[in-house]
């Protein structure tokens, strides 16, 4: 096997690279077919013996990964390689062996893996998220009243306050997540149709089958097949990749405030983390690269997602096999754009006697307008949530 | 002046060019200063008279856009020789000079124009999108029985129906339209906070300042000042691209349809359109050409603006100014797909009995499955909306 | 006509626009349309009296090009409304009026028009990087033995110089236009196949009319027709990103050294530049915002073009459509970055004392390895071109 | 460890994924250290001693690359851990501990191993374009006289022949793969420079220590130090991105041409591969799959490295860590797409009778224009590289 390791978790976390592994792969795939064979049994086109059979054989079949992603490579589709597997489990049971698979297609397995891992990926996500908001919130409380440098165009400008600068990432972080959430909620959903999207093959109780699969795999029924309509697709991987950017937004300003020059905010000191192999004295704003290579990575993610949707007629050629990869990536950097800044809102480590020390030297005066009154406003939307 | 028509025209339509051209970009700025300086009345930091001053100058004044786009190129804002123009104008009523884009700043008048713009293109776009809805819930009534070849990966595959096909494109458009109108709703909202986005030199007034401009320009009030915030403009920005793409797909398989050698859709024959200069014989799909280069050009434009995302703080320095001409080329080309893909489904032929011939060729059986259940479920949902 | 100069002019120049401008565009065009008539006569298959002929009607005829535009966004193609305005013009000279466009298809009129416009485009740009790259060579010697503050990740690092530091812009700029100018000598070519790119109608002399036609215009003869093979394209387009990338990183560590708690650097001090309408105190870097904007913008522009590689058969539909407008964007950001950073760099102000006040502050030592050798490897390779 | 090969292998090959993996980073890692330290020697900065002690350490230290990322996701770069595994592996030797890693920085190690990788993907990549070039120009020969339907817009044309269409294909290959070459030979470079790109700390002698390290990895030496200017690494990703869209392009055209209607071209059959799931008939053209989706994903990924270029500094922050994983990915769809469109021309199915069937039936005459002409022009110019 390959691993490729090196390059993919600095910008990832653990957790979030397991949900998007093979083991999740194969784990969801299984479970699907063994929710199939169940439905198949529910609506009398196969005994609950063979249902029985082919849930077994998901439960105790043995995957390798790697054989299993060459013959998936080589067939075209993943389907294929594990359906041969399946049966070659389930062995000489003609009747379990007619059941796997029966009704679907590829896509709808493919497709179903993939809502589920971005099911857990967003559930995952949701934590360090949660993380971040609660900790900007406190951090806009505490400095509510702390005046400081306003910047524009990287110039000195009027005062803000410290608070508000907090309470504004808090505002788009907050902002983007609630449209995440929603985009999760609406769209993630299990594709089931067969074929052609038809629920061809199932004597009129197709959609029965979808219910019962959706029903038992805890996943929210479509309201009809969707393999070639990705519209859903693309609104989870753009609001992700907007998440990703006001992430980034706030991972850009704790990196200016931490230049030797300005010193306003840091990064919590941790052991190991931000030095250089060469200079000793470097603090290095760890958690804020982490977030801004994946806000540089993610638009174009998110481009190749949307240049699939023009999906040729009833199953597309190429658009849509792209869109596993740069979903899981975009879920990937921004497991890890979260988890780091999570770190690093917690500990943010700001030096108040700086923050006053350049507001002096700035000579801009001291009128913050209505910053407290703004705080107070973004802290109410952001509390008011459920 | 360097007009610029020849490039742009046949991507978008003459009336979406003038929702975003010089003159309405222009009467809308004009419109927030008087705007403001009525609302500076209302708080007393104005009298009524000085109020009407700039209402009248805001009224009369005439703006020669090549100037305007020249000084505002040298000074690095449109607001400055907009606002220089305007005193200009007023001449010796002190008062009222000083009243001109009080408590503003330069991106208050830039978002406000953009988002003026937004909300006109958006309401635009609706026209021709509710004419493609419609027209595709009429022919998924049409075809709902026709039976019809399927094809993945473009072989054929098995039956589907011409009335399914169509519902799914419906589906596609229906929910991408549904999340943009509210991505619109939500996101279009007026942009003013001062030069730090504090309501700073406004005596604790500014939010009823920034109430009362709302009001009276019909925008939505913002919770806070979004300036070096963009999550809104990104929302906007995503779900006008995924639908650019879900016509594209709708375009892609009309112009699929269309080929010779199966001959079953063609967009309608309209004198002087989809001819060739060369070849007499030709009909280009050419309504599908306008929406597959828009949905090739989409993807691109969203990364843009994506990228601009991590702001500097209090102002970014490059990122936002990115954004203003990607998102008016989005809503332009969006205008020009939705426009011409209107006209072609609501004259769309289709070759019933090219239907019927391909399909008995193909000979892969009559079962359409439930072809009918889902294009019923599809066109429920549709005609549920509110 | 709907001017939309406010939008694009900040970031281009007036005589960047002119050159993808529509008068451009005709001229071209109809020179094209000239040239070709030429030729024909020159191969026997016009006489020259036709050739005469149309060429004449070629140099008269006055085009309003929104109306130009309008129709030929109505035909889907620029040369059918152009080919009748010139027949119209031509009137009863059945012979010249048959030899217009003869031979030729609507994408050999775009395609060379396009050309025509890319190849003034990369002369405009010349002027620019020309001063750039001077500028850069004499601040990199004046500064060969200045010692300045190294900063990795935003943080003090080791001591550089700053004529290291504007040595290695240059050496960026310098590789990126090496590569620009090289794309362009190859790949700006005639385009002239015909319908199908098979020299069809011309009796086995197309090779020659294409020469001709080559020749006249001063345009590189092409190996092959190109019209749906659009590698050269590309690589016109990745060379100008690459380009407007590399002045970006200028534009991004100016604006960087000219925060005010660093000021090393400024853009130069221009009356009625980088001002603020809300700040009398600001010193905008505004020509780094325009070179920054430009970063932000194209690589998304790129991502559309790349998209349209995969065209479809002997002409697609929608990718190439898409490349001109984004091209044409590309090259118009370009040259306002270009302009815009000569401006700042032929005036940039360098802050000796503050240089080294920060440099003494930053307790770094004062070990500058060998930047002096490093400096000049750079400019003796900057020198040796041609 | 997170295997991650199911989403990744299909759009891949074995041997390419190797090239990216951490078997080979850790190699070309360890590789660099052993050639630093004897480059330190050949300039009597370090002991023949040393640099044997840490060459001997590099040979026999053996990484747990699960280890290894953790690690470096923790301290912000592979270099920190790396280095002091290989310390501890030397243990008590303190000169051979002093010499590891001494001049050198984090990214000093980071882009010379990617630039190692990128050399033996670009080789690997040379072997599948070879077998397709020639492929193409043998099919170009084989069928130069064979006239078929010319399709533009996805209509009937005019008549064109199999072998241009085919020499098509390879003139857009051979185009890219010319520049990609080069592009390669020219930026593919050792990058050495120390924390801030000086050579720092080496007396002097650090020109010499990176021509020696360059002569031992056989790797083309800088002019400078590259870390913070990225236009090589954009030069490299944007030509391997037009290629994928090249090959894309051959991809799309023969997955058109062996739609059941048309049935012009296929791709051979392979026992196992291009079946469904679902329907036993299905032919899918699954080379052409590979490859679409390739060409679906690289203007994204291009987009995210250009967007990179603007770099802060003596060293960026999260632009230049978003290039490694973008460009890996490149390289393994453009792995994947030309070793599948390598299988799929070498045995490419073209069924003449079903060419000559189209072409009667389309009634467009027979004028193929000077067609043969042309291929000769492009198979000469393919024979006559060097």
């Amino acid at each position: 096997m390959s691993s490729q390791e090196l390059r993919t978790r600095p910008s990832s976390t653990p957790a979030m690279m397991a949900v998007f592994d093979d083991a999740s792969a194969i784990a969801h795939a299984l479970a699907f077919e063994a929710a199939l064979a169940r439905a198949l049994a529910f609506v009398g086109q196969a005994s609950e013996d063979a249902a029985q059979g082919v849930a077994r054989a998901c439960n105790s079949l043995v995957v390798d990964p790697i054989e299993l992603a060459g013959r998936a490579a080589h067939a075209g589709t993943l389907a294929i390689p594990l359906v041969t597997m399946l049966k070659e489990k389930i062995g000489h049971d003609a009747e379990a062996s007619a059941t796997v698979h029966r009704g679907a297609t590829s896509q709808d397995l493919s497709d179903t893996v993939m809502m589920l891992q971005l099911r857990d990926g967003a559930s995952l996500l949701m934590i360090d998220l949660a993380r971040i908001m609660d900790g900007l919130a406190s951090l806009a409380r505490r400095y509510i009243d702390t005046a400081a440098v306003g910047r524009t165009m990287l110039q000195n400008a009027l005062p803000i306050t410290v608070g508000l600068r907090v309470a504004q990432w808090l505002a788009g972080i907050y902002g983007a997540t609630r449209r995440f959430e929603r985009a999760c909620a609406e769209d993630i959903v299990l594709q089931f149709g067969g074929p052609v999207g038809t629920f061809g093959g199932l004597e009129g109780r197709g959609q029965t089958v979808h219910d019962q699969i959706a029903k038992e795999m805890g996943l929210k029924p479509a309201v009809a097949p969707w393999h070639a309509r990705r519209d859903g697709v693309a609104s989870i991987a753009t609001n992700v990749a907007v998440l990703i950017g006001m992430i980034g937004k706030m991972a850009r300003d704790i990196s200016f405030l931490s230049q030797d020059a300005i010193g306003e905010a840091y990064e919590p000191r941790i052991v190991g983390r931000g030095g250089s192999s060469a200079m000793g004295h470097k603090r290095n704003p760890t958690g804020c690269q982490v977030a801004l290579s994946a806000a540089t990575r993610a638009p174009g993610l998110v481009a190749s997602i949307l240049s699939g949707l023009p999906q040729e007629q009833e199953r597309g050629l190429g658009g849509w096999q792209a869109e596993w990869p740069a979903l899981a990536e975009l879920f990937m950097v921004a497991g890890g754009s979260a988890a780091s800044m999570a770190d690093a809102i917690e500990g943010l480590v700001v030096d108040e006697a700086a923050v006053a020390r350049n507001l002096g030297t700035a000579n801009i005066g001291h009128d913050i307008g209505e910053a407290r009154r703004i705080v107070d406003k973004i802290l109410a939307e952001y509390e008011d949530r459920t």
